[in-house]
């Protein structure tokens, strides 16, 4: 997608340098900088650091890791040994990142299937293969969901379409056009008159940093609203359509997602406004059902809450806002449950939220 | 209430320097500043600027503001026209605020009773008897919703009673115990073990910086919450009561307030967890039925969303906290429709909340 008129992946071989190129997220919407990752150390720490973010991505960063790892091995080192190290050592980059492990696993089975010469290579394909993957999951979740914006569209000519999202599952979430943007884009280069409503997404301010800035450079339509505002927007017929992304999707549809996304499923269920959740195949855990009993949720650091990233006098600054002996809590995500979820869209096309759609839709992942 | 272990109110007449004394509630929580109001400009300033905040604080804050328009009169300018014209400059400081426009036209219509020579006295007589009868609807509010939670403690003996609550309905927005947290206040007074969910109330963040610093004042164990986090709360069973206050109830129970509390209303009505809305009768609009439909939503500077004032380096900074570029909304308020309310604390005992038993229990106020 564009950034300053130019078009970006959140992440690219660079053949020249003989490095991997990423976003460094942590420094938006402030400001946009570029990070050349040279080897598995640095390729760690742009994942533990959160430099880059979203799972489609830190699997992608980490397949790219492995690359920069198996380059920097001398001949001797090229033993299955060693590559399990390297893959151990990227993997507790982000522990919880479900996503990360699997891609390396896979890459892992890759190269045994091969001699160890070709190793260094195999790890490219594999690395820009699986990008590729994620690009085409995206695309094709836009597709899909573009067809639920045109339908919409059909019934009020001549009227601007109110989407609304939490969250960031954009495109830097991703490789390309994000998950719940990706409808969003495509309607929009597609010259549908859309407008999205932008959820700040406290505490992190996910939707407020990163989503509206996406938007901006791709010159979407906004408006940055508090999370508290959603309730109204839909009580008042301001939003036609619910899209947010997923972290975790139960064979049910129960959908974990950023704290406060329940919330929204709430108050659209209560104003008959289509609650849809965008996300490839990859983000459902077949293995549970009820999501509000056996999705674990992560509490984090109270200073998230407690303090605010900002510019004050073009300095970037982090100020307390609230009182310094007040405790806070801060629980990551939140359960919706597959009776406040209209659909799932995913790359396969739109699936209704109930553990017999999801089986038959996605059969051959189940194991 | 406590501050620094000292009791307060939030107004007060101090004899000694023939002055009107309010707490400066720009600067909490991180300063704690009391002003002197010399003048009737004063009180107008100290209105229009949010110095005082809280329908029952600024009526409160308009009655002395009349005392101090009138003591500074010349004998030959107590008339009645100088009168009127003292009131409608100091109703010009909020002209949204009902209650400081109903005060300023009882004191003057009580003043129209007797001799221009004692309206100095009347005046502050009026203003002291108007903050005494806040104080008396905010306890009874406390003692009615204290009987909620010792009944609620006695289903779960030995364990902690947890109330959530957003934005400010505390003493600071009333002159005394507040109206939300009255029957928080006199609960832990009694010594039942509560602990007090506070919302952040995005944007102005009046839970974070004034219900928090209340709390921490007064003992009460308290967390701070993103406003996103209270359906999770409720879904796991972490939360045993919601207690708001309300900017205008209608007469069917139809509840304005503070932005994202129609979210935590639907969120508690999916989770069974009772949903009480504390008010003062005066509160009641008897003259509109339907909220959703005929509540008017003051929307505000986007800047309020735009920006977040915090600590930073020991110093108060006004930070940007999303893209510069792009809009943000601001919806003051929204309407929590009456069949997701499960009753209305008032001065005069639990109610609820619809046409029959609003007016059956409010009869004598309905014209």
């Amino acid at each position: 997608m564009l950034i300053n008129e130019q078009a970006y992946h959140t992440i690219w071989y660079n053949n020249e340098n003989k490095c991997v190129v990423i976003i460094d997220q942590r420094k938006l919407p402030f400001s946009f900088e570029t990070i050349e990752l040279k080897d598995i150390k640095e390729a760690w720490h742009a994942i533990q650091d959160m430099a880059v973010r979203g799972a489609p991505l830190i699997g992608v960063t980490g397949a790219y890791g492995m690359y920069l790892g198996i380059t920097n091995l001398d001949p001797s080192e090229l033993t299955l040994d060693k590559i399990n190290k390297l893959g151990d050592y990227l993997k507790s980059s982000r522990p919880t990142a479900v996503n990360l492990e699997i891609i390396i696993d896979e890459l892992i089975a890759n190269l045994q299937a091969c001699e160890p010469q070709s190793w260094e290579k195999e790890a490219l394909v594999f690395a820009e293969k699986i990008k590729q993957r994620e690009i085409d999951y995206c695309s094709s979740i836009g597709d899909h969901g573009l067809k639920l914006i045109e339908e919409i569209a059909a019934t009020k000519p001549g009227e601007t379409i109110n989407i609304l999202t939490h969250c960031n599952a954009g495109w830097l979430a991703c490789i390309d056009w994000g998950t719940a943007t990706a409808p969003i884009y495509k309607a929009h280069q597609k010259g549908i008159d859309i407008h999205v409503w932008v959820d700040e997404t406290r505490p992190r301010n996910q939707g407020a940093k990163l989503t509206a800035w996406e938007l901006l450079h791709n010159h979407v339509p906004h408006t940055i609203v508090p999370d508290n505002t959603g309730g109204h927007l839909m009580q008042h017929g301001m939003v036609d359509l619910v899209i947010v992304g997923s972290d975790r999707t139960t064979r049910a549809g129960d959908v974990a997602n950023k704290i406060g996304t329940y919330l929204k499923a709430l108050a659209a269920n209560d104003n008959n406004v289509p609650f849809f959740v965008a996300l490839p195949s990859t983000t459902f855990d077949f293995n549970i059902s009820d999501g509000v009993r056996d999705i674990p949720i992560e509490q984090r650091d109270e200073n998230e809450v407690k303090y605010m990233e900002g510019i004050a006098s073009n300095k970037l600054v982090n100020a307390l806002i609230m009182p310094e002996d007040s405790k806070a809590a801060n629980y990551g995500f939140d359960v919706t449950p597959a009776r406040l979820v209209t659909g799932l869209i995913t790359e396969r096309g739109i699936c209704e939220a109930n553990e017999t759609a999801i089986s038959e839709k996605f059969k051959d992942l189940m194991s």
